[in-house]
C-alpha cells in the first residue's frame, strides 16, 4: 500500500474536478490515425483445385491507432483484449459511453488497438477445419471453439451472484448487457502454434514503436509479461488487468521483469459470484504473489485492487463500468509517476 | 454516357487542384466517433458442461464510425467489405497512404465501417465446428471456409497477367502486396442463414442514420441493392463496386431501386487475367445490363467503367490503389450531384 498516497491524492482532484463527461463534446484532434499488421509468417497450403501449393498469411496482427497532436509527450500506449472479445472491448460502452481507447488519446496518448491473433480483424487459419471437411483429417483435430455464452459471462465477468441479478453497487451498465453479448465472438486461440504469436508480435510492436506500455486484460492480461520475456527491449511499463498470473518464473525471468514498471488492476466481488469456471479470488492470489516476486527482485510492481483505494462495484469488464474514466484516470496517474517519471500534482 | 461530362470536369479540375496528399498533413478534427453492433439474435445451445441451454447473440454487425464537425451537411456513407477482407480494405493503404474512410471524413462525410455479418470483429456462429469436433454432426456440416491465396488474389483483384507479374500501368502498389495479403482472413458466410444478415442489417444501418448512402465491394458489392430489397427506407444512394449484377430482377423489384440512385464502378485489365475464379468481364456486363434495367425503369443509375474515362490501370482493389483518391473524388462528385443535387463546378 505504500504506492498509494498519489492515487487517494488523485482521487480527491477526481472528485473537485471538471467533470469527466465535458470531453466527449469537444472535438477530437487527431495528428493521424491508421491502421496496420505486425507479424505474420507464409504457411503453404493446397491449391484450390488441386495443383502446385500456394501460399496464405497466418499469426499476422491487426493494429489500429489513433495519434493526439501532443502524442510525442507521452509513451504509447497497446491495448490488447480478452477471451471471446475483440478490440471493441475498448471502444464505445455497452450503453454508448466513451471507452478508453478515445479517453487515453484525448489525454495526449497515442493508443494502438491490437486484436489478438487468430480473431477478429487479425484472421485466423482456417486450413485445419477444411482438411476436417474434407475428410483429411479427423474431427477431433477441430480446434474447440470458446464462444461465452450471456450466462457465462454474467458469472465470468462478475455482474451479479446469479444470472440476471446484478450487485446492489455493481458498476457494470446491467442495463445494456445484451449490447456486450453483442461483442463476445468465437475464440479460436486453441488453433495458435507456442509461443502465442500475440505475444511475440506485441513485443515486435513495442519495439516498432520505439517503446510502449502494453496493456492486457483477462485472457491477454499476462500477455505483456509474456511480450517482455520474448523481448523486453520496446517495453516501457506493463499494466495487466485482472488475470490469472504466472509465479513460477525464474530468477532470471523475474529480472528481466523486474526492469519494467508493472501495474496490476483488480476490480470489486472477486469472491461473490456462485458459479462460472473463473476463480477470481485465486487469480487475484497469484498475482499478488507475482507482485511480490517482482518487487523483491528490485522492481517496481504493484497491485491495484480497487475496493482497498475505496472503490465498489467493478466488474471484470472495469473498461466498461460506469466508472470506466475514473479508472482510466488512476491508470494514467500511474503511467505519469512509474513509466515516465513524473509528480502527481492535484491541479490538473 | 450521357452523364460524364461532370465527370470530365471533375477530371480537370483535380488535374489542376492542389495536391491530394496534402491533406493527409493536416490535423483530422472529429465531432465525434465510436462504435457499435446493428441487429443480432439470441440462439439457445448447450451449456458448456451440459445441464439447461444457454444464449449466445449472432448475426450481429458491428460499425465502427467518425462523424466531423460538418457532417451534418452530407449523407453519411456506409462502406462495406468483400470477400476475405475486413473493414480494414477502407483504411490505411497496403503502402501507407490514406484509405477511403479517413479521406471521406476529411471531405465532411460521416463514414460507417462495418464488418460483414460472420467476420472480423462482427464474430461468427461457432456452434457448427463444435458440434462436428463433438460428433454431433458429420464432418460435411463444416462451412467451407474461404481463404484466399496470394495467388488468388493477384489473379482475382487483377494484379497482372500471371502471379509476381504486374500490368506495366497497373495502379495496385504491388511492392506491398504482402501487406494486402495479411488482410486477407477466412471468409465462413458460408455459416449464414438467408437472406444473408448483413443485407438485413444493412438496410437497418441506413434507416437507423435516417439516411445513408451503402457502398459495397466485390463480395458485398451488390448488398447495397440486397439491402434496399429488403427495406430501402434508409437508402439514399447505392454505390457498388466491381462485382455480379443480379438481372433477373422482377418489375417490382426494379422499381424499388429505381427510386435510389445508383452508381456502378468498374476497373481496367478486365480481360487481362488468364487464370482465376473471377470472370471479371462477364460480371461488367450482367451491371451493364442491370443499369440499363434500372434505367428504362426509370432510375437514376450509371455504371463508371473507369477506362473509359481515360483512368488506366486500376485493380479490382481500386480504394487501395495508387490514384485511390482520385477515384474518391469521382464518388464524392457523384454523391453530390446525384445524391444531394448540388451542381458540380470546377472550383474546390
Amino acid at each position: 500500500m505504500r504506492n498509494l498516497h498519489w492515487v487517494l491524492a488523485l482521487l480527491l482532484a477526481i472528485a473537485s474536478g471538471a467533470p469527466i463527461a465535458a470531453a466527449q463534446e469537444k472535438p477530437l484532434v487527431l495528428a493521424s490515425q491508421g491502421s496496420f499488421f505486425i507479424g505474420g509468417e507464409i504457411k503453404k497450403v493446397p491449391a484450390r483445385g488441386g495443383g502446385a501449393q500456394e501460399d496464405i498469411t497466418v499469426n499476422q496482427m491487426y493494429v489500429q491507432y489513433q495519434i493526439p497532436p501532443a502524442g510525442s509527450q507521452h509513451v504509447p500506449v497497446v491495448m490488447v483484449h480478452g477471451c471471446c472479445l475483440s478490440s471493441k472491448t475498448w471502444e464505445t460502452t455497452p450503453d454508448g459511453r466513451m471507452g478508453w481507447n478515445e479517453y487515453f488519446v484525448r489525454k495526449n496518448r497515442s493508443v494502438y488497438l491490437a486484436d489478438q491473433v487468430s480473431r477478429a480483424r487479425s484472421g485466423f487459419d482456417g486450413t485445419k477445419i477444411n482438411a476436417v471437411r474434407s475428410g483429411v483429417l479427423p474431427p477431433t483435430e477441430l480446434p474447440n471453439v470458446l464462444t461465452a455464452s450471456h450466462q457465462t459471462a454474467w458469472a465470468v465477468f462478475r455482474f451479479g451472484p446469479k444470472f440476471g441479478t446484478p450487485f446492489p453497487d455493481g458498476q457494470f451498465p446491467v442495463e445494456s448487457a445484451d449490447e456486450l453479448y453483442k461483442q463476445m465472438i468465437p475464440d479460436l486461440n486453441a488453433l495458435l502454434p507456442s509461443p502465442n504469436p500475440t505475444w511475440t508480435n506485441m513485443a515486435a510492436l513495442a519495439k516498432k514503436l520505439n517503446g510502449a506500455i502494453l496493456m492486457g486484460h483477462s485472457e491477454s492480461g499476462f500477455f505483456p509479461e509474456q511480450a517482455a520475456l520474448i523481448d523486453p527491449a520496446g517495453i516501457r511499463g506493463i499494466i495487466s488487468i485482472e488475470m490469472p498470473c504466472v509465479t513460477n518464473l525464474s530468477a532470471a525471468q523475474l529480472s528481466t521483469l523486474a526492469k519494467i514498471p508493472t501495474l496490476v488492476m483488480f476490480g470489486d466481488h472477486l469472491e461473490d459470484v456462485q458459479s462460472g469456471p473463473a476463480n477470481w479470488m485465486s487469480s487475484f492470489e497469484t498475482c499478488q504473489k507475482f507482485v511480490q516476486q517482482v518487487t523483491d527482485a528490485g522492481g517496481d510492481a504493484q497491485m491495484m485492487h480497487l475496493p482497498r483505494l475505496g472503490i465498489r462495484g467493478n466488474s471484470h469488464m472495469l473498461m466498461q463500468d460506469k466508472n470506466n474514466l475514473q479508472l482510466a484516470d488512476l491508470l494514467l496517474a500511474w503511467i505519469d509517476k512509474h513509466v515516465e517519471g513524473k509528480k502527481v500534482t492535484r491541479s490538473r
